[in-house]
């Protein structure tokens, strides 16, 4: 590889707040990301009146590598934030976008990543409000940081919750788990797998909808990133002291995942997904769920995967293919360092 | 001073998304931050109703050193978010808090920094209803960044921004300049000075609150942070096509700001304020202004410092203390990385 020129990368004197931040901003930024709510480049952006309640949330994103099969850091971080505002039932309608930029990332990529950015924004239906772009010395930082914040409107009347779970209930995930980390981790150690597999990083807003529209029997919604779908049932038989049958049968896994998590030494329960949705409903709609899924083609593959009991103490139960049952806890922690 | 234990610092596997995580925002977040918005700990944060209009802004906190005389990167977040919020006129709300941990930072110190992020959003009357909390590994970072959004409510008839500026307004400033950057440049570099120079970081919805409440005269406010005074009277000019005229006998410069200043081979024009608002009004109520101004401690030292003017082309002319003129200019960029 060649050395770049000093043009072609960001420099130290880019986060300075003059001329040269004006210009990173203006030239590699607000071209792809202009819309009308950034364009004043104001101090706050200004948001219609919104309909309802308003949800707010964050995300920051550290994922290595920058640019991965499937994604990339800033398609994870726009998703990451519409899902956390879609999964509490609201309609996502603006981010602000904050970069911390190591001193030497080349130009192209921060040009590439933006335009992601912008893609995944429209994908979703929301816009980038405003920003805020810091530059830091080499070896202080690893690329590019993004921290994302996500303002949706909530309609009177939606109340999704772990509060609203009740045993009997059903157990949705909306198709295949684990492909995100596992994609990252087999990029970030430079493993090759005969089925390359992709991350499933996608902004969940529209899938989301259709299932809020199913009304009340909807109880609770969340995206297992971080964690993984070890970590959102386990978290659910926590809040809620129920507990979770699960049958690992059921749970959508493609044979790949299933390969990489075995190569890795990783339980592919435990894996973060970044396009995926858990779903607890009523039983008498979990029909219903699976036809709102799969009227998307990032959820064709939901399935039932378990229920809800009222059984003590609360714990999460899986049956395992070969007939056996085990418990299911929150990871611990350190097994998936920069996976989102 | 002694190699800290483990426990004592954060660990790269509290940012797995596990149990570790989940005890590192139990033990050392929430006791401090809690408020009822914050505290059901759902995916996003679930706002009241506002009374008119969204104000949406984001600040990536990068400081270096993390804690400086007057202040640390959390109050800094903090401030500037929601200063950024007050120049629109709007009532700032509520915050999100995305933390990026490098493995290795003591323990003690993110306790500190908290504690002062919820001080300081207690100063400022806003809570922080959401966050993220991510860890990187030794070497990719530096020590502790912050990035915070800011969502404020904006009554309706409230509208201030440079389309309002006219010729014969003046430009107020609302007390010293400069101290900010110099404190932080000082502690960095490990300066002494005589008279040891604090920032002024300090959250400024009350002084601008106090301010709007005179109506119609007012026109436009900033906080000039990066790129200092001379960085906002530039995109004064170059955005409405006028001409600023200021003295710069007028402008509140302490005599350690200026001796440090000298020292540091710095404009002080140039340097960044985090606890100072620039304001353009309507020549007839500049009284009105001041006296609003020093009915806060923090803003007592404010003063008219100049008035926009016609002339063309559109250029900021300082008529310096000595009785020359020079024309301010927005300062380029490389002079102060890492001072918010």
């Amino acid at each position: 590889m060649s050395e770049p020129r000093s043009e072609e990368q960001v420099l130290i004197a880019h986060g300075g707040g003059g001329e040269m931040t004006r210009r990173l901003v203006a030239d590699h930024m607000l071209p792809r990301l202009r819309n009308p709510l950034l364009d004043p480049l104001t101090d706050a952006a200004v948001l219609p009146r919104p309909a309802g309640r308003i949800c707010l949330t964050t995300d920051a994103s550290v994922v290595q590598p920058l640019e991965f099969p499937g994604g990339d850091i800033g398609r994870l971080a726009v998703s990451g934030t519409v899902n956390d505002l879609a999964v509490m039932g609201a309609d996502p309608k603006a981010l602000s976008l904050a970069l911390i930029i190591e001193e030497g990332l080349p130009v192209e990529v921060l040009d590439r990543i933006v335009a992601s950015i912008d893609a995944t924004a429209r994908e979703a239906g929301v816009v980038v409000a405003t920003g805020d772009t810091k530059v830091i010395e080499r070896r202080r930082g690893d690329g590019l940081f993004i921290s994302t914040a996500g303002v949706g409107f909530l309609r009177d009347g939606v109340d999704l919750g772990m509060h609203r779970i009740a045993a009997g209930d059903v157990v949705i995930v909306t198709g295949r788990i684990a492909e995100h980390g596992l994609a990252v981790l087999s990029a970030r150690e430079g493993l090759a797998f005969d089925t390359p597999l992709r991350s499933d990083v996608a902004p969940l807003a529209g899938i989301a909808a259709s299932i809020c529209d199913l009304g009340e029997g909807v109880r609770f919604l969340r995206d297992p990133t971080r964690g993984g779908l070890a970590g959102v049932l386990a978290d659910i038989a926590e809040e809620t002291g129920l507990s979770l049958e699960v049958s690992e049968a059921a749970i959508p896994l493609a044979p790949a995942a299933r390969h990489a998590a075995e190569l890795l030494g990783l339980d592919p329960l435990a894996v973060a997904n970044e396009g995926k949705l858990v779903v607890v409903a009523a039983e008498e709609i979990a029909a219903g769920v699976l036809d709102a899924c799969r009227k998307h083609e990032r959820a064709r593959d939901a399935a039932v995967i378990g229920r809800v009991t009222a059984s003590a103490p609360p714990l999460v139960e899986l049956l395992t293919s070969v007939g056996g049952r085990r418990i299911v806890q929150r990871p611990y922690g350190e097994e998936l360092p920069r996976i989102c």
